[in-house]
C-alpha cells in the first residue's frame, strides 16, 4: 500500500538488491534496509525486523535466492535451509517457503539456480499479494452494504493483520484499503493491542501512512463503543483457524468477539486458507497457547520526548506478570470467515464446502 | 494496609501535621509528603497526588482543619470551601466532605473551630475506614466458600479500588485483604488498566507492598484466563451505581463482565452506598461518559532503565485517539453488589430492600 503517496510492499527488490522495512522502529521511524547476504536475512527474521507469517515466508525465499547468487552448490542449498529455518523454527510459513524453494532448486544444475531462485521468490511474493487482494475483494461487499445503509462504515480491528504483516494488502485490512480506494466513507477503530502494541505501532502507522481515517483506542474501549452503536463491523486476522472455525488470534480478540455478539455487531475473521489447521477441531481443547516474556507486560516501548526509542517499566519491582500471547474465539461467536475464495460460515460444514480440495 | 510490614493509611496525622502518599510516583517511588497549609492541600487534590473519591473527601476535610488552625474566621471558612472545591469541582465526595465540615464549623465561635475541625476530619477518615472494613467483611464469605471448595481462590480485579483510593482497606480489595489476613490461600490477577495503568501502578503496588500474591496481566488476557478456569471470581469497584444496579466503572469493566458471564464466573461489584445514584436507573441511557485526553492513549508513563519517570509516545504522529474513561456494565451481568450492609442483587428490588432508608 502507500506511504505518503508512494506505493510500497513490505519486501521488494531492485535487480539483485532486496529491501525490507525494519519494522522494529515503527511507528517512530521508517527505516528501509537492504539485505545483502544470508546473514542479514537471518537477522531480519530472527530479530523481527520483519514479522507476520506471509512476510517471513517471502523473506526466507528471497534470502535463499540471494544466497544462490553467491553460492548455488548443493551444500549451500542445504545449509541455507537450516540457517534460515533456525531463525524462527516454529513459524510454519517459514518452513513452507523454504521447502518450496528447495523443491524447485534441488533438481536444477547449480548454474541455473540463482535465476530460478529469484523467480520463485518473486512468485511467492506475488502469490501472497494476489491472495490478500482476493480476501479483500470478498470482504469489500460487506463494507459497501453497510455504507449504503448507514452512509459511513466504522470498522474495529485488533492487533495487526495489515500489509506490513504480509507482502501487500494485509488480511483484515485488505477490504478496508479496497473500500477506501473505492471512495467508501470509512473509519477504523484501532485497538492498541497490549502487550506489544502492534495496533498502536503498526496498524495505526500503516493506516496513517496510506491516508485511511482511523482512531487509536485502548483495548478496553471496544465494548463501550459497541454498546453505543459506534462500531458497524469487526474484522480481525488469525494465526490459526480450526476445521470447525475456532479462531486462535492475538490475546484479547475473544473479548471483542463477546462484545460484538452481545451488541449485534458482525464479527468477521479474514484469513488465507493456509492458516486453516484441518487436523484440529476444538480450538480451546487442542491449541496450546504460547506464554511470552513477562517483560512485555511490565515494560512498554515508546519514543522519548527528545527522540530515541526506549523501554520503560510500568509495574512495581517484585510484581510478576503472565503473558498469554493468543486466545481462542469459539466459532459460535464468528459471523463469517473471509477467505480468498469467498466468505463462509465458521462451521465444519461451511469450511468443507468452501475448501473441498483441502479439507480432510 | 501494610507497606513492608508497617501499617499505613493513605492520609494520616501526627499531632497537627497531616501527611499523604504522593501517588503520582507509584509504583516506582514511595514519596510521603506533609501538607503544611491550604495551598498544599489544594495542590494535592488538584494535581492528583491523591485520587479516589473517599481519599479526596478526607483530604479536603483535613485541608479545612489545617486552615482553621491558621485562621478560623468566617471569611477563611468560606474562602477555604471555595478554594478546595475548585480543585476538582466534579468530585461529589469532595463537595460532600466540605459541606459537612462547614455545617459542623459555621455555628461554632471562631476560637472553637480548629479543634472541632480536626476532630471532624478524623471522624470522616475513621468512618471511611469502618465503611470499607464492613464491605470486606461482607465479601469475605464469598472468598472463604471458594477456598473451601477449591483450596485456592483466584480473584480478578480491574483498575484500582484499593486502599490508596480510600483511607484504608479499599472497596474491591477489602475482602481480599481480609481473606489474606485470615490465612485463605488467595491470588489476584491484576488488569493493568490502560490507559492510565492504575492496575499496574497502584493495585500491583499495594498488593506487593502488603504481601498479597498477585500477577499482573494485560487487559486483553482476562477472557482467556476465564475460559481456562483460572479465575474464580471477579471483584471490581464502581464510580457510580444506578438505582437498578447498572455499574459505571473504569473503561474495560464491561468486557470482563461479558467474559465472566460467558464462562460462569461470578462478577461482583464492591461499593459504599454513597456511590449509588438513586435518581438514575438506566446507566447506558442516562450516564454521560467522560472523554479524557488523547495523550493518555498515545503516551505511557514509566521508569527509565537508569531511573527517572518519563512519558513515552507509543503511537505514530498524526494518529488521533479516543479515550472514553468509563463504561457501563448492565445490571444483568452483575452477580451481586457487595455493600457495607451486605450483599444484594443488582436489581431495583435488591437495592431497595437493602437500603429502604436511602432509596427514593
Amino acid at each position: 500500500m502507500k506511504i505518503n503517496g508512494q506505493p510500497y510492499r513490505s519486501i521488494w527488490r531492485d535487480g539483485a538488491t532486496v529491501r525490507v522495512i525494519d519494522q522494529r522502529w515503527l511507528p517512530h521511524e521508517l527505516r528501509i534496509v537492504a539485505l545483502p547476504d544470508r546473514a542479514a536475512f537471518a537477522a531480519a527474521i530472527r530479530d523481527m525486523w520483519v514479522r507476520g507469517a506471509p512476510l517471513i515466508g517471502a523473506t526466507a525465499a528471497y534470502g535463499m535466492a540471494v544466497q544462490m547468487a553467491a553460492d548455488p552448490s548443493d551444500a549451500s542449498l542445504a545449509e541455507t535451509w537450516d540457517v534460515l529455518h533456525a531463525t524462527r523454527p516454529t513459524a510454519i510459513n517459514l518452513r513452507w517457503a523454504l521447502d518450496r524453494m528447495r523443491a524447485r532448486l534441488a533438481p536444477l544444475p547449480a548454474a541455473a539456480r540463482a535465476a530460478a531462485a529469484m523467480a520463485e521468490a518473486d512468485a511467492i511474493a506475488d502469490e501472497d499479494v494476489a491472495l490478500n487482494r482476493s480476501i479483500g475483494a470478498h470482504g469489500l461487499p460487506l463494507l459497501r452494504e453497510i455504507a449504503a445503509r448507514k452512509g459511513r462504515v466504522n470498522v474495529l480491528t485488533h492487533c495487526n493483520a495489515g500489509w506490513p504483516a504480509t507482502v501487500d494488502w494485509g488480511t483484515a485490512t485488505s477490504a478496508v484499503y479496497q473500500a477506501h480506494e473505492a471512495g467508501i466513507d470509512l473509519h477504523v477503530w484501532v485497538d492498541e493491542t497490549r502487550p506489544r502494541n502492534q495496533g498502536a505501532q503498526i496498524t495505526a502507522w500503516e493506516l496513517n501512512a496510506h491516508g485511511v481515517p482511523h482512531t487509536l483506542i485502548t483495548d478496553n474501549a471496544g465494548g463501550h463503543l459497541m454498546q453505543r452503536g459506534q462500531v458497524d463491523i469487526v474484522i480481525v486476522g488469525t494465526d490459526r483457524t480450526t476445521a470447525r472455525g475456532d479462531v486462535c488470534n492475538k490475546i484479547g480478540t475473544y473479548l471483542k468477539a463477546l462484545a460484538a455478539r452481545a451488541n449485534g455487531v458482525p464479527f468477521y475473521v479474514a484469513l488465507p486458507s493456509p492458516t486453516i489447521d484441518w487436523r484440529v477441531t476444538d480450538g480451546l481443547a487442542e491449541i496450546p497457547i504460547e506464554d511470552r516474556s513477562a517483560a512485555e507486560v511490565t515494560h512498554v516501548q515508546g519514543l522519548l520526548p527528545g527522540g530515541g526509542v526506549v523501554q520503560v517499566r510500568i509495574a512495581p519491582e517484585g510484581t510478576g506478570a503472565a503473558n498469554p500471547a493468543f486466545d481462542v474465539t469459539p466459532a459460535a461467536l464468528v459471523t463469517g470467515l473471509i477467505t480468498e475464495r469467498g466468505i463462509c460460515p465458521a462451521t465444519a460444514e461451511g469450511l468443507r464446502a468452501m475448501f473441498p480440495d483441502l479439507a480432510g
